[in-house]
């Protein structure tokens, strides 16, 4: 008998006629033995429609309220699993992050674990029930005020209760059947993958994969908590995400992954001298813009090129200081490319194989694709291309690496 | 500078435009110099909403469920008023009954009010915000579950605060300007009264009166808060609910109330023997049938026909025990009339004004109207009459008394 949390996303709860399918498949995991806390997020899209109505009501909307106003959505969805799984023959009880002990700083709306105190839960599990939490809430413990964990912040709650209840696994339920060696919307051969690294679910997470949000990926390895990611349509095994003993099947190429939603800014003949770089992107983050890729080029007359990517979405807020800053290091000026996207292949048994960089470039130049930047890390190689060739670039590499089935 | 408790029912926060009307006057009353406390209900249908999906979930929903369900739609008001409060220039800040100290028993779905801990209201209203609370809900102090506190919860919530909070008065603004001297729709000429006494307004919410629930007002008058009913769509002056003093200038009758939500049944042939009443409306009451009238009629042989009123939704339950009951007690029968209505008047200057009720058969006998039933207090006098008949006798009355404009 184990103790086993599984995760269940919106799309998995949207509607009373796959809140009954969830309540069922729990029943059904309760009764082989095994003790079970579920986190269920809100049904849906309805955390988009209060997003919506908070718009509606003020211009700017508070963040504590907001906060107060978005976790209804859960509270919404873990009651109704909680009374299907009952109406189901189980014993089963509600808790919000508040209740079930899940600690967090003050940040409203991207709010970070702290601590889970999960005694209630304990309780709740030692008297038999399911207990079902709402995900992606917390409750802060200096202010008492209730807060969110930002995008994919459910994951992270599942994760976060497994590590504190010291769970076995942590199942993340979700609308499709695991981590594909690529899009397969994109390349249609594409892979289910079994099993892998928490290193290289990080970088698949970082580089536009969409299946696990990153923190809760960071959380897991930090914990040792092992993930099983899988449908709740199909309920078939999906790819289990945990510390992989390194062989020599390891393949060198695990997946290509590909993201669309950044865009490029480049600094042109930056004076070449210490310091210019930190305060580029001191003045950057101060301002709260998350800068991804980095790449400066000397050029020989002691003058560079600084390009960097970041989010679409925080283009407007690097324009405001942008014009300052590059009068204060001497460029020339600055050009800003929201025509990019980025392709990338992650493997662990990159660190060991030589020519992987190499395969890379060529299968992108055989194919007419410019690579505009370049970066790496041990087990990852990131491209920046022209977006409307980031598709063809994730097939090429597909097939170059040998991944198809 | 006082303190002022402001409730806003469902339709007065029914969509963003009416929140943020909503907020504009609770900031304008903020400027004024008053501390606010606003209590909010679920906006519009919304409570209804979320009955029916849980209904979906589960055919028997579970109590404790059910009440972490329904306190989401309070949930997402309070927070969208806050924010519109903030946006609109006052600091705000919006608790759950919970976090507001609504402490109750552990009765789900019709919970109890044990106590209000307003520390976290006090501190905040000290800090210069206007504190917005959910209404309708607690939180119990044995079992820390949530509790909601039933039909008319919200108006409970507001007179407990302001009774807890030693608030000048409660203003519960509604979707109708006051208290009328008869339902307009069914008068043309009833009259709002600019005052009514709790002891009247008891009698009207007892008798079909639908403006302010039963307990809300049973909870004004055992704490001394005064109620200002107003409407939210014209902002006006409404009707005071309060202590009134006795004059010459008050009115024999106040009000006609009408109710064809009940249904009449009648136990035929009782033998006429001590303890027959007891037997008969204890069992009614363990099955959980709320009796309202009774009226008992002995005839010349020693026996009595027993008539009572109860809840048309209640039949089913008094139907489970009345044959065995009505054979238990040796009554030859029993008959259901589920086409009934009862007309009641009501005014505190009954006590002392012979040939009140007089008044009132004579009314009814010159329209034809038969009565079937009649119930008497210090300040009210009911009658049951056939239900196509009593919008008539509602008319009929309000012109007998005098009561038009």
């Amino acid at each position: 008998m184990a103790l086993i949390v599984q995760k269940f996303g919106g799309s998995s709860v949207a509607d009373p006629d796959r809140i009954k399918a969830v309540a069922d498949h729990v029943v059904r995991t309760k009764r082989q033995g095994h003790d079970v806390v579920v986190v269920v997020s809100a049904m849906g899209k309805s955390t988009d429609n209060l997003i919506r109505l908070a718009h509606d009501c003020a211009a700017r909307p508070d963040e504590r309220e907001m906060d107060v106003l978005l976790t209804a959505g859960e509270r919404i969805s873990m009651a109704l699993l909680s009374m299907a799984i009952i109406d189901a023959g189980a014993q089963a009880v509600s808790y919000t992050g508040s209740q079930a002990g899940i600690i967090t700083d003050t940040e409203h709306g991207q709010a970070k674990v702290l601590a889970v105190r999960g005694d209630r839960v304990k309780e709740s599990l030692a008297s038999g029930a399911v207990v079902v939490v709402a995900g992606f809430q917390g409750v802060s413990a200096d202010t008492k005020d209730i807060t969110t964990l930002g995008r994919g912040g459910s994951d992270t709650t599942a994760v976060a209760l497994a590590a504190g209840l010291g769970a076995e696994m942590c199942e993340i339920y979700t609308d499709v059947d695991g981590v594909y060696s690529a899009d397969p919307r994109v390349v249609p051969e594409a892979r289910k993958l079994a099993e892998v690294s928490f290193e290289e679910m990080l970088e698949m997470a970082a580089t536009g994969g969409k299946v696990l949000a990153l923190r809760s990926v960071e959380f897991a390895r930090n914990h040792g908590v092992p993930i099983h990611v899988r449908s709740s349509f199909t309920w078939g095994p999906g790819t289990w995400v945990r510390e992989v003993q390194s062989s020599m099947e390891q393949p060198i190429v695990s997946g290509v992954t590909h993201d669309a939603s950044e865009a490029k800014i480049t600094i042109s003949r930056v004076p070449d001298r210490p310091g210019i770089a930190a305060k580029v992107f001191r003045t950057l983050a101060d301002r709260g813009v998350n800068v991804d890729m980095i790449v400066q080029n000397v050029s020989t007359d002691n003058h560079a090129d600084i390009s960097f990517t970041l989010p679409k979405t925080d283009i407007p807020k690097a324009h405001d200081v942008m014009d300052g800053l590059v009068a204060h290091i001497g460029g020339s000026g600055f050009s800003t490319d929201d025509g990019i996207a980025r392709v990338s292949i992650i493997g662990a048994g990159m660190r060991t194989s030589p020519g992987v960089a190499a395969t890379m470039f060529e299968t992108l130049a055989a194919e007419g694709i410019n690579i505009e930047m370049i970066s790496t890390s041990t087990i990852r190689l990131s491209c920046v291309v022209r977006a409307d060739e980031v598709e063809r670039a994730v097939q090429a590499l597909h097939r170059a690496y040998g991944m198809a089935g």
